[in-house]
């Protein structure tokens, strides 16, 4: 039997049926619904889901990946979009389908994901690094996640990196926190400074993708804030191969999909930060599953619950 | 029985007997040995611990916490001493007293000590910062030691906090990590620059405790060399809060004796860098054992060996 699956992201929500076994996760089909508020939301995505078991039949379990803390309870907090606070969302999808129901913080489940069926696989010691609209962290050890006291471990885009008067802030976040140096919109903020510091009016809409674009292209501008950019994750990797001592740090989102012009700097630059005892001892690699990391991540969850 | 004990610390060397059950620990007799090369200063404390056997009787195990990374099959890397990379430590040990040997980082001894019988009692996540001649750090999840992917984890005093051309640099540590900002002589360094700042000449061989001291009775130089150390030591102290969601942070080594002069500014700065949704989730709390944390974590691994 299937899993129903929800990836509430920070911008979109999707819903998808998947099978998994132990080794192979697979989409069957899927949904997408735009972002609204979060009861709002949650209704739209609630019909899509009704539609996927309609056409399908019975499932055995749902899984839900969110895009922010999820607390042991299942209470989540959402730093992007409102209304989710008086939400019991884990209840009101186990209401709605009559199935049990997992839920995790969207970087955990995109750990997961890379773990069972994507870049992580055969690890026992891994991070999972999400860089897009923020920097979210999960943490495999001894090859099952690792939750942390309060179901918060792996804030990685938290740590301040960069106090200061003039440091910047980043959503909720505490100025100068990794998120707010090194997440996609921190990215395209520093292109655009760059480009008004040159007299250029920078395009509307720049993105992160169009900073690594023009680096790769070799524009002087666009090659400066992809080094300070790629020095900040770095040294948020470093930090995290510090604490945790790791075998591999997958990294997905947004931003990874940028490619060499983003890892061969940032191997480079990790290395930089990394006592020599450490130097080496961690892969740096890109994720396997690009969006659909967190999705697969929230079918594992739900396959191994049932 | 009891175990035999050896504490190999950045300055010294000690030696004792133990008497361990689950909850508590006790130091029944103890000797030193000073710090020359490594081989050299093994012999000594060889000598030390047969005379200890002597007058005890047959031991149930031996432990040993050594200051520097400990390598899965127990080879150790000492960054203070020299000597020690062609010595089979706990080879020689097994041979010198025909006991099963026990070898662990001092600073992941101390994280055991220190939850075992110390200020970590009760807690399942709990972090260990070693603050003295450098700063370690052990880590506790779930009630057991977490050794990393290489026996490297914890390593929180190489987390890169201050990059840049004039980051400060400590022993063989990357420029601008944690230890070189905030360990024991590096904030000495830092007391006799802001004295020499001030036309006054620093007294041979200044401390941090002196810098501590001088803080606690108003002197504003100590006052702002001290602001300075609090505040990137709070940074490391919340990266690790980030990284693992931790219950309790207990801080040892010779800094953590200063008290409240270093812990109630500590508590209200490592706030200041959590997201709010950790504020106020993990404890900092001063190390209960001092010294012989390290020496009781070495018999908690030797008893649990046995």
């Amino acid at each position: 039997m299937d899993i129903l699956a929800f990836d509430f992201g920070g911008t979109r929500g999707r819903c998808c049926l998947a099978r998994a076994d132990g080794t192979h996760g697979e989409v069957v089909s899927l949904a997408r619904a735009p972002e609204e508020d979060g009861a709002r939301w949650l209704a739209r995505l609630l019909g899509c889901g009704r539609e996927l078991v309609r056409a399908a039949g019975p499932m055995r379990g749902l899984g839900i990946s969110f895009g922010g803390p999820v607390a042991p309870d299942g209470r989540v907090i959402s730093v992007h979009v409102p209304g989710w606070e008086t939400v019991d969302l884990p209840g009101e999808m186990a209401r709605a389908f009559h199935l049990p129901v997992s839920i995790e913080n969207d970087a955990n489940a995109g750990a997961l994901g890379e773990h069972r069926f994507g870049a992580g696989r055969g690890t026992r010691y891994m991070a999972y690094f999400q860089v897009s609209t923020g920097i979210g962290g999960g943490v495999i050890l001894e090859g099952r996640l690792y939750r942390g006291a309060h179901g918060l471990s792996g804030e990685f885009g938290h740590m301040v990196m960069h106090p200061g008067p003039h440091a910047p802030q980043y959503a909720t976040g505490k100025p100068g926190n990794l998120e707010a140096l090194a997440c996609g919109p921190a990215i395209a903020r520093e292109g655009r400074a760059a480009l008004q510091s040159l007299g250029q009016a920078a395009p509307p809409g720049l993105t992160a993708k169009d900073v690594f674009d023009a680096a790769r292209a070799g524009a002087s501008w666009a090659l400066a804030v992809r080094e300070q950019a790629v020095a900040q994750l770095a040294r948020g990797v470093a930090a995290a191969i510090c604490a945790y001592d790791f075998e591999r740090v997958v990294i997905g989102g947004g931003v990874a999909l940028a490619g060499d012009t983003l890892f061969v700097p940032l191997r480079a630059a990790v290395t930089q930060y990394l006592p020599r005892y450490l130097e080496g001892k961690a892969e740096i690699v890109p994720a396997a599953l690009g969006d659909n990391a967190p999705l697969l991540g929230a079918v594992v969850a739900a396959a191994e619950r049932t």
